[in-house]
C-alpha cells in the first residue's frame, strides 16, 4: 500500500492522541508488567500485585447479588424457569422480562432507548427515591454503561453556537471519563476546582471565575458535577447543590450529574439534583438536566454486564433528535438491562428472596462504611498525608506531602511528582493505585486515589503498607541537613 | 433558565439532525401505530402487523442456539455448575471463560479489548475459516456490536488531511449504520453504485468514477464493502474482491470489510477480504483492514448481547492509540463477549452438546436457504417485481416499477415513490418493510428491504400478500388509456 495511504499516528485523527485514562495508564501497564514476573518466579518485595486503581467490586472479591444472577441465569435459559430450584420471585421477575423482550428472547433487540419494563421501574425508582417527585418514562434512557451515555449528551452539545466552540465545565479532580470523552469528541474541557479544605465542595466563587475566564472564547453548554464525588468522595449539601443550580440557570448550562455513586453512600444524605431542583421550584424545577445511575456501581457493582439509566430532562425535540441518533446502535445489552431492572426494583420485604438479598446488600453497605472510616483514620494517622472524611462512593483520595528532593527526582525522570510517588509505591509494595496528576489536582498539592474495596485483610494490609513505605520514601528524600 | 441557555432544535449538534436510520424510521412508527390500534380493536383488513424491517431473528421465532443459553445461565450463575443437568461440555466451557474473567465473575470489567480467551478464540476462528491464513491475537478487537467498533473507525480516521475534510466510499444501497455513524460524526460519504443488473457485484470503473468526482475535495480514506450485501444479499466472487483491493490499494484506502453476515451463506463461496489479501501477496498482503463478524448474526442472531467482533490490521502505532481511546469506556459486555465465544468455537464432533448444536445449526441453515430460494423466485413471479439471486445474509431487495402516477400521488403528500409504496403496503396487509431509499438506489429504480426470517406459514403469507397487494396497487395506479 502506499506509505502516505497507511493509518499512521501522523494522519489518524488527533484528537485520539489527546485521550489519557490514568485509570488504565502506564502505572497499570507497569504493575501487569511486575505480576507476570511475579509468576516467573522473580523475587520482589511482595509475593503479588494488589489492583488498587478501578472501582470494581467483582474484581476485589465482592460476591455478586444472588437474585440478580439467579434472575440472570433463568432469562438466558428459559426453559430451565419451570424446573429451577430458584425461589418463585425469581421466576416471576424472568417471566416479567422476557415478557418484554420481542419473542420472548433476550436474544431480540430491545427498543434503542431499552426495554418498556426497565424504564417503568426506572422512572418509579427515582420516584421513590426522591420523595415522590414525578418521574416520566419517556425521560429515562438506557445505556451500554454510564459512559456511553456521557457520550451521547456531550456529543447532543457538540457544535459552535455564535462562532464560539463549544466547551464543558468540569470539577478538578475529576473522574477522567469526562476529559477522555471530551478529548475524543474535540470539545474544550474547561476546569473549576474543587475546594479541598471544604471537603470537596464547589465553591460558586471557583465557579464564576472559570466560567467568566472561558466565556469570552467559547460557548459554556453544560457543568458536570459528580456526586458523590470521584474521586474525591464527598456528598454534596443539598445548600451546595442549590448553589450550583442557581449558577447553571444564571449561565444557561445543562447540568450532567453523574450520580452514580448515590447507591454508595457512608454517612452524608443523599440529595438528587432532580430533587433539589424541583424543591426549589421554577424556573430551575424546569431545567435542562441528565442525571446518571449505573449498574456498575451501587451494591451491584456488575460492571462487566454494561448497563446504566440517564434521566435527560430536556425538551421533547430534543430527545427526539438524540433518540434517533441512537437508533443507529440499536439497543444495550439487554442482559445488562434484565440485571438493572433486579436494582431497580429489588426484592421487597414480603417476597421470598428478600431475606437473603437483604442480608447481601447490608453486608455490602456495612463493608464501605466499614472501610471508608478506616481509611480516613489510617491516612490521617501518616505524617504528610491527610484525607478528607469519605462521605460516599469506594475510594480514598488522600493529599501526600512529596519533599523536594523526590520531585526533583521525578522531574529529572519526566515524571509529575505524584506518577513518581506511585510508581515507587508500586516497586515497593505491588499496590497499583492511580496518580491525582490523572483526575487533576490543585497545582502543588499531590494524591492518588486508591479503592477501599479490598477484603479485610488486603486492605489492612494496605494501609500498613502505604505507612510504611511513606515514611521510608520520606527519610530516602528528606531534605539535607 | 434562560430560554437560550436550554437545548432545543437550534442549537444542539446539527450532524445528528442529519441522522436517519430508515430501518426504525417513520414506516416503523406508523406500523406501531397499526399495531395499538388493532390491540384496541379498530378492524383492519389484517390481525396483526408482521414486522420485516429489522434481521432481527430470534424477534422472528428463531430459537436460541441451545449451547449458547446453557453456557449464559452457568457464568451468569457458577454456584450452579456442580448441580446441573447441562452437558460436560457447557460447564467445561463456563468453567474456561469465568477463569478468564478477573475473580472469576462476569460482573468484573473485561480487559477494554475483550476477555483474553475470547480474544484468541477469533485469531483461531479466522484462521481456520481462511483456511491456515495466520490472524493475529493483536489484531482482535472485541466490541458492543458492530456499531460500537465501525464508530471506532470512522473516528480513527475523522481529521482533514492536507486541508481536505475526510471521506469514506460506501456503496448504493448500503446498511444506513454506514451513512448514520458518519453524520454523527460529521465524515462526508463518498457513495458508489452497485450493479444491480451484475448481481450487485462492484463495479471498478464506478469505484474510479466515484473516487475521481470527490478526490479533488476530500481526503477519501476508507472504502465499506458489505459482504455477504446489506440490503442486496449478493456474495462477491472472488475476482471482484481482488479489484476492490487493487482499487482500494492505488488510492490508498483502508478497506471496512462488513463480513458479518459470512455465516449466512445460501450458495456461493463465501471469500473473506483477509484471506484474498493474504492470497494476493504483497503489498496487498500488509494493507490497512478491518474485517466485522457479530453475535447479532450467524447463526447465533444474539442481536440483544450486543456482541462483535474486529480483525483491525493497522500498524501497532495506531491500534495503540484505539485501545486507549477505547479503554475509557472500559470494556464491552461480557455476557455478550461470552456468547461469542460459542460461537468462535463452537461444540466439536466429539463433544456432548455436538449432536444437538449441528442439528440446531443445520435446521437454521435449511431455513435460511429455503426462504432465499422461496422469495427469489415469488418475487421474480410477481409481474413488475425482479429481484437478483439472494447469495447470503438474510434479505430480500426486490426492485418493483411503480407507475407514472402513482409517482405522482407520493410527490404529491411529500414521499419517495418507494416510501410512498411501503405505506401503502403497509396499511393494507400489515406488512412492515424498509422503502429502498432508506438504503439509496439508483435513481428512477425502486425498492424495498424484506426480512426473509419469518416461520414458514407466516413467509409464504407475506410472498403472497407482496403480490396481491402489488396487482392492487398496479390496478389503482394503472396509465390512463
Amino acid at each position: 500500500m502506499k506509505l502516505e495511504g497507511r493509518l499512521s499516528k501522523d494522519n489518524i485523527n488527533p484528537h485520539l492522541l489527546d485521550i489519557e485514562y490514568a485509570v488504565r495508564g502506564p502505572l497499570l501497564q507497569r504493575a501487569e508488567q511486575i505480576q507476570r514476573e511475579l509468576d516467573k518466579g522473580v523475587k520482589k518485595p511482595f509475593t503479588k500485585v494488589i489492583y488498587a486503581n478501578v472501582g470494581d467490586c467483582h474484581a476485589l472479591g465482592q460476591k455478586p447479588i444472588t437474585f440478580i444472577r439467579q434472575v440472570l441465569s433463568l432469562v438466558s435459559d428459559p426453559e430451565c424457569i419451570a424446573s429451577s430450584a430458584a425461589p418463585e420471585d425469581v421466576k416471576q421477575r424472568a417471566r416479567e422480562l422476557l415478557a418484554d423482550c420481542t419473542s420472548g428472547s433476550v436474544g431480540s433487540y430491545s427498543p434503542p432507548a431499552g426495554l418498556r419494563i426497565v424504564r417503568r421501574r426506572g422512572a418509579e425508582y427515582l420516584r421513590k427515591r426522591d420523595g415522590g417527585v414525578p418521574a416520566d418514562v419517556d425521560d429515562i434512557l438506557l445505556g451500554a454503561g454510564a459512559t456511553d451515555l456521557i457520550r451521547a449528551v456531550f456529543q447532543l452539545i457538540n457544535c459552535p453556537v455564535d462562532g464560539k466552540p463549544p466547551a464543558v465545565m468540569v470539577p478538578v479532580p475529576q473522574y477522567p471519563v469526562f476529559s477522555g470523552l471530551l478529548a475524543e469528541l474535540g470539545v474544550r474541557r474547561v476546569d473549576y476546582q474543587l475546594s479541598e479544605d471544604a471537603g470537596w465542595a464547589l465553591d460558586p466563587r471557583e465557579l464564576r471565575r472559570s466560567w467568566l475566564a472561558h466565556a469570552g472564547d467559547h460557548a459554556l453548554r453544560a457543568i458536570v458535577i459528580i456526586n458523590p464525588g470521584n474521586p474525591t468522595g464527598q456528598v454534596l449539601s443539598r445548600e451546595n447543590i442549590e448553589e450550583v443550580v442557581r449558577f447553571a440557570y444564571e449561565h444557561g448550562l445543562l447540568i450532567l450529574a453523574d450520580e452514580v455513586y448515590q447507591e454508595n453512600i457512608v454517612c452524608k444524605p443523599f440529595h438528587s439534583f432532580k430533587k433539589v431542583m424541583h424543591e426549589m421550584g421554577e424556573p430551575y424545577a424546569s431545567m435542562d438536566l441528565c442525571s446518571l445511575l449505573t449498574l456498575s456501581k451501587g451494591w451491584s457493582a456488575e460492571c462487566g454486564l454494561r448497563a446504566a439509566l440517564a434521566e435527560l430532562r430536556v425538551c421533547r425535540d430534543v430527545s427526539a433528535v438524540l433518540g434517533r441518533a441512537r437508533a443507529v446502535a440499536q439497543c444495550p445489552p439487554v442482559l445488562g438491562q434484565c440485571a438493572l431492572d433486579c436494582v431497580l426494583r429489588p426484592p421487597a420485604p414480603s417476597e421470598p428472596s428478600y431475606a437473603q438479598f437483604s442480608q447481601e446488600r447490608s453486608q455490602i453497605h456495612r463493608t464501605l462504611c466499614a472501610r471508608a472510616a478506616a481509611a480516613h483514620a489510617a491516612f490521617n494517622d501518616i505524617p504528610g498525608y491527610s484525607c478528607n472524611t469519605i462521605d460516599g462512593a469506594m475510594f480514598a483520595f488522600p493529599r501526600v506531602e512529596i519533599p523536594a528532593r523526590a520531585q526533583a527526582a521525578a522531574a529529572s525522570l519526566g515524571h509529575t511528582p505524584d506518577e513518581f510517588y506511585c510508581l515507587r509505591l508500586l516497586e515497593a509494595t505491588g499496590i497499583c493505585v492511580v496518580p491525582g496528576s490523572g483526575f487533576g489536582q490543585a497545582a502543588g498539592s499531590f494524591h492518588f486515589r486508591t479503592t477501599i474495596l479490598h477484603e479485610r485483610d488486603t486492605f489492612h494490609h494496605m494501609l500498613r503498607e502505604f505507612r510504611r513505605f511513606h515514611l521510608m520514601f520520606r527519610e530516602e528524600f528528606a531534605d539535607e541537613e
